[in-house]
């Protein structure tokens, strides 16, 4: 039976690196849509707003001033959801056994920074060429490095250290505590809960494995064990690249597909080919290869629908800190979660269906795949010019 | 220790419902919004709207006229995302091992319905009384019913059922399927989804269970071997009763609370007090209390930010069909999910962090309880008249 039948049934896709199903209605996409459309973005941004806490040279919230930074920069959040140091907490209600079951809380340090993508106000990943974006890479890698645990079999292979002076307001000769897990992420446009235009991503780490990575790392390891050391996203992507209908651009060292279990319309995975467990098992041909995916990716959204195309992207490796089958199983990927289904105005919400049940999307992957294939070459935006 | 530390720390809390994690910050508030606004909702919508496929007398997309309905109206989705009939899904590529355990999907048939909970156009939950709502209440009752397999030991308790000629357009003669899971949910707002403002909910029968009451089956059928027969949410409902402190209404059958593992800023489950597996067992006094929560949750909501309160809205309950054991650990409860956080206009973005990483809440389920609790009374807008 030719692939082709996926586009005309219901059916569920089974997720092998959370263990879960996603419901996919094909046939769906012919409704109206009456609703809500998303507020079309504003491009007619200034190269430097003097009221963004993100430009060069300009005042903070708590009081600090930005250097004039000619890259990347990075600093602590002002507004921290985790923090380095806390009281202990100490649960309440021991006595209660129902209590003790249901009422069930621990603390979370951690520390979070904020890392400018580029000087200018008015860019973002997507204007940006990957030579551009490799200063970003390099800043991702050298924040992993200086968290990794020195008992990682990764900080065998990590460059030393220390991110530069005028990167950073923090002073790279603090000792960090030993966090277990870092995520890197970016909210680009408002749509996606993004509250500055500038361009900028996030660095959350933590004492504990947050759930996600946590549920990945237990499919991961499951994997290894019963396919005999194999690495479920290494044969994932010899499997795809061999398929070719959801890959949208491969480059000597990474993928970028849309993938089977893709929830979100356009949910793109950019994929190492090879077995890298971190950012830090990148040679700078890999990393020049990493850029280059990101910059076809978010410059494939932009050209969609002709528009500054929201989405939230993360980077999934190896914890800071673990055991060595953890290390071992971790595969180097980025997921990218874009809203946007039909029009730079009309999204797709995962709400009542998909929150109570199960997560629902209207296209296939294989269709968004095919779309994005087509939306290569030079931003739009460059084109107007 | 107190347990006011806890508005303090971050910290992690147990959903053991689901078996996951939430990430708090409580003092995570105090960041400055620049972020996305949502618009304020229109509040003068006419009582009828001639455009509106939902109003009665008019007609809809594949041409079906409804009818002068006086409460409740109940029609097959004219865009089901899942369907009665379609072709049987084979999985291609059997011969590849990669294959089956990467590229994994399986059919999914179903029946989607559009629910009217009021003949008006411009009236919601919110503006609705009890008595008003109780209709609503008797509609899920019948159309779950309707779908009950005949040899679940629930089938014996539910009341024989046709839904009244008046209330759909689907002839109850047609035997249905039987399928496994039903899930009864509203969209309610354009910032959740919503395409049309008339007051409607929908009701989706699978023939799988999907994702979440999946997971909360499990999790229920553990605790009840675990506990000598005990149910969870029961035992939930007993704690939460005597702590006070996260509950926002309560009535002879029902609790409103905001669950110590709440994901959403305003959160609100509302839970029988005692052992009810499914609607059918409640009889018409218990269904009049549930009545009463869902308006006092849904007023509570209009009345905080003093707008037309946006929020996802679901009820678990027993599967379709199942197990005597899956049938006895389930235990009813409904889920209401608003995004809003701040203000009218100021929502939580559940985005980067949360989608990459897991799930973070900003205020403290005390304190949005606290919030709701003060929230009682008139609608404002009766005020404003
Ligand atoms: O069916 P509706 O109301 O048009 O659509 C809404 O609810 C569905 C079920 O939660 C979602 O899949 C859609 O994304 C949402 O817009
Ligand atoms: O920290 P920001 O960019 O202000 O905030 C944004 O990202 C955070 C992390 O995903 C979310 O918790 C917020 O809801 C979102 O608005």
């Amino acid at each position: 039976m030719p692939d082709a039948i996926l586009d005309d049934i219901s059916h569920r896709r089974y997720n092998p690196l959370r263990d879960s199903w996603i419901l996919v209605s094909p046939h769906r996409t012919k409704r109206p849509w009456q609703g809500a459309q998303e507020a079309a973005s504003k491009t007619t941004l200034p190269q430097y707003d003097p009221s963004c806490y993100l430009c060069p040279g300009n005042k903070r919230a708590q009081g600090d001033v930005n250097p004039n930074y000619e890259s990347t920069f990075v600093f602590v959040n002002d507004y921290s959801a985790v923090k380095e140091e806390q009281a202990d907490y100490e649960s309440v209600d021991r006595d209660s056994s129902l209590s003790t079951m249901l009422l069930r809380a621990e603390g979370v340090k951690g520390k979070c920074y904020v890392l400018t993508f580029s000087p200018s106000h008015n860019l973002t990943l997507a204007d940006l060429s990957p030579s551009q974006i490799l200063p970003i890479v390099n800043t991702w890698t050298k924040i992993y490095t200086s968290h990794l645990s020195p008992k990682s079999p990764l900080a065998q292979v990590a460059q030393p250290t220390t991110l530069a002076p005028h990167s950073h307001s923090e002073s790279p000769a603090t000792p960090n505590a030993q966090y277990r897990y870092m995520q890197i992420f970016e909210n680009k446009g408002s749509a996606m809960g993004c509250s500055n235009p500038h361009p900028h991503g996030q660095v959350w780490v933590t004492t504990g494995t947050p759930e996600e990575p946590g549920l990945e790392l237990t499919q991961l390891q499951k994997y290894r064990r019963e396919q005999g050391g194999a690495n479920m996203l290494e044969d994932y992507a010899t499997l795809e690249a061999t398929k070719k209908e959801r890959v949208v651009f491969e480059n000597g060292s990474f993928l970028a597909l849309c993938p089977w279990w893709a929830t979100w319309p356009f949910e793109v995975m950019v994929l190492a080919k090879e077995h890298k467990r971190a950012l830090v098992d990148l040679n700078d041909k890999e990393k020049q290869g990493l850029a280059e995916a990101i910059a076809e990716v978010t410059r494939r959204y932009d050209n969609l629908f002709e528009t500054q195309f929201p989405y939230s992207m993360g980077i999934h490796q190896a914890p800071l800190e673990g055991t060595k089958e953890e290390i071992e199983a971790s595969h180097l990927h980025l997921h990218f979660y874009p809203p946007l289904l039909r029009s730079a105005t009309v999204r797709k919400f995962l709400v009542g269906y998909e929150l109570m049940a199960e997560p629902q999307r209207d296209i296939t992957p294989e269709q968004a795949a095919a779309r994005l294939r087509d939306c290569w070459g030079e931003l739009y935006r460059k084109k107007l010019e």
